[in-house]
């Protein structure tokens, strides 16, 4: 019996490669014609009232965190996730740091975390002094693995009264920080319930996320906090910045004094509490951050287009597998994504070249942050999933711009 | 004899106090008129290519840190400070957090600062796992006394090998934070004797000082590393933004890693080789900041000759003095201050309510660091003079704007 194309469970021939990455270039040229490249991985959109915003913040003078747009951003968070508070920050990163305080992550605590995310995920952690905890990803939506976290909790996990430790290293489990990996949805509810049995902090990491769904809310509104990025990269943009998402009043209170150097409110003296943050969104990248956000439905339903338009094209090809927007939750596609059947996974290398030279700028996943050396000694679960997928997944061009805008019926995020 | 009015040792009596209020509010009216105000008390000043060059970082979509406008603003602060290196970051802080990595300055270390400045001087060092160490300032500068700071180094410091170590709390004293208070230069030289006789390292907090120089030397440029800030209430604004200075290559390339989250170059791989920070300056910041820079020579020359109508409006007035430039450098005066006389720092709450009212936005001096709770139990000199200073002292309306831009010579920063 002969074992269909690209799809066998040995490496494939050098032959069979060549044919691969031609058939690979071939599709790419259906999406994106090679002629009207090169085409980067994720371009902003920067379109209506972006210049009329930034430019009425620059005729005010009020270009520094003390102004209108900053709050009038948050509001549009506000109104845009149905989170009941957004605190603007400076960057995704800087977002996450401040969950992992409000969450209550102290020195030599450990946070559950995915290793096939960006760096930040960890990073925010190590801010604290805490210890990543790096556990398993599933391959549908590439986050957590709700049944394999519960078997290893079940494993590792010791209540001392109501707080989890880990019984090999001795350290408080403190939180667990889910990632919507490249915007789609996390298994999120089956996470709740499992953080909520350990009483772990469920934290979401939503920075490739906005306008993305789980159930009926959005990605950052199931976990106690969580965080959003607008880096240039991501969907909407304010060249850098983030954003804190909360439903709790206190927190939010916190965030926001946190974020901004917990200085003490009274104009004749100036003091400060509590070590804090320079952490506050300037009102120039606000100001942008707002024309970002009225475009949202539009940049959705673009990135939604591109979406079906790469499913289709890679629909017939053996060898890879479109990681596509799980059943449970809607995707914002942030970035599209092929993970490589395991007979192609070598070939990686050569066919990103080959696709590089073509004018795709293609990105392989992450190395997982369990490879990092940084990283690498942490505490962890089997990440046999992870190692797998990152070895074999790379990224598509993604840029809602690559739809042309304005030409699609608004998309109604829940709908 | 009788004494002099409002320069007694002892505190005023309420109705020479009633009159002293009065006369200070006649000074204030005689440089800014009151039905002109109100008057804050540190606006920025945006104009010149501010609109042009920040309309063409959004047509260009090049609005994050990877942009012209980053490399062109380091370029110009280069050529403003005569650093050999900039890195533009994302605030002052994140400047002096990395300068604090730059210096060495690990987990448990002590770094000494004066305790008359902005909280971020000791969180950056906090941030770093080590303690801030106070010590006090000197009533010129308002900058470190290196007499004062001589003696208590020798009292308490012990070399072991060429490292400083506080023989009180037996920790390593890694470095010297040196600010620049108001813009007024510290006596750096001295300063930087007493670091190399200690072979601590010495990093300066220029964020205050952008323009300002001590002997033919920007601030900025004496230590081993150095932070600027752009925060919307410095000299030049980049809405929020910070730059870390040094002459030392490795170290450059060292800060320009840190900031960018230590990406490995290597555009098929995606990782990092070290735990760093997302700090970088958007390019839309910087494009603002390129602007900015291009007016500092016209900015300063405005803060100079506000400066001047300040010291002659109050030179007649006993019971204050006028923070003046010291004789050792240039000042960029970007903060105005005076200082009560003794007898008359226990009115400073009633004068400022009184300027406030007045449409005056004056502003205490920082609570000192050592005073706030969470630093008040760290090492620390006698900080006698910073305690007396903070005070008595004030900082008046300050913005370049309030002297009409555009009418004056140009400023020769060295000249």
């Amino acid at each position: 019996m002969s074992r269909p194309a690209f799809a066998a469970d040995t490496e494939a021939d050098p032959s069979e490669s060549d044919a691969f990455v031609a058939a690979v270039l071939e599709r790419m040229a259906a999406v994106l014609p090679p002629e009207d490249g090169p085409y980067p991985l994720h371009e902003p959109h920067i379109d209506g009232a972006a210049w009329s915003y930034v430019k009425d913040c620059l005729d005010s003078g009020w270009v520094s965190s003390v102004g209108e747009y900053v709050r009038w951003f948050e509001e549009k968070l506000v109104e845009t996730t149905g989170a009941a508070h957004a605190v603007a920050t400076v960057s995704g990163t800087a977002a996450l740091h401040i969950c992992m305080l409000l969450a209550g992550v102290q020195r030599d605590d450990e946070v559950l975390v995915p290793p096939l995310t960006f760096v930040a995920s960890a990073n925010a952690i190590h801010y604290c002094g805490a210890h990543p905890h790096f556990v398993d990803v599933e391959p549908v939506s590439l986050g957590v693995d709700p049944t394999a976290l519960t078997a290893h909790l079940e494993r590792i996990a010791e209540m001392r009264g109501d707080v989890c430790f880990n019984s090999v290293t001795g350290r408080p489990i403190r939180g667990l920080l889910v990632v919507h990996c490249f915007g789609h949805p996390a298994r999120i509810a089956e996470l709740a319930e499992v953080a909520a049995r350990f009483n772990i902090v469920l934290i979401e990491d939503a920075a490739e996320a906005l306008g993305t769904s789980a159930g009926n809310r959005s990605a950052g509104c199931h976990g106690k906090v969580a965080a959003l990025s607008f880096n240039g990269n991501k969907t909407v943009t304010t060249g850098g910045g983030g954003a804190i998402l909360t439903d709790d009043d206190e927190l939010a209170e916190l965030a926001l004094h946190l974020t901004t150097t917990a200085r003490v409110d009274d104009p004749f003296v100036l003091a400060h509490d509590m070590v804090a943050f320079n952490y506050r969104m300037p009102n120039l990248n606000a100001a942008l951050g707002c024309a970002q956000l009225e475009q949202l439905p539009e940049l959705l339903a673009a990135k939604r287009q591109l979406a079906a338009r790469w499913r289709e094209a890679f629909a017939g090809l053996g060898g890879l597998r479109f990681i596509d927007e799980p059943s449970w939750g809607k995707s914002n596609f942030w970035l599209n994504a092929l993970s490589l059947d395991p007979p192609y996974a070598t070939r990686r290398p050569q066919l990103l070249a080959a696709l590089d030279a073509a004018g795709y700028h293609c990105r392989p996943f992450w190395t997982p942050l369990h490879r990092l050396p940084m990283y690498q000694d942490r505490p962890m679960a089997s990440l046999q999933v992870a190692d797998d997928l990152a070895a074999r997944g790379f990224n598509l061009p993604s840029s809602a711009g690559l739809i042309r805008p304005g030409t699609l019926p608004i998309f109604d995020k829940n709908g």
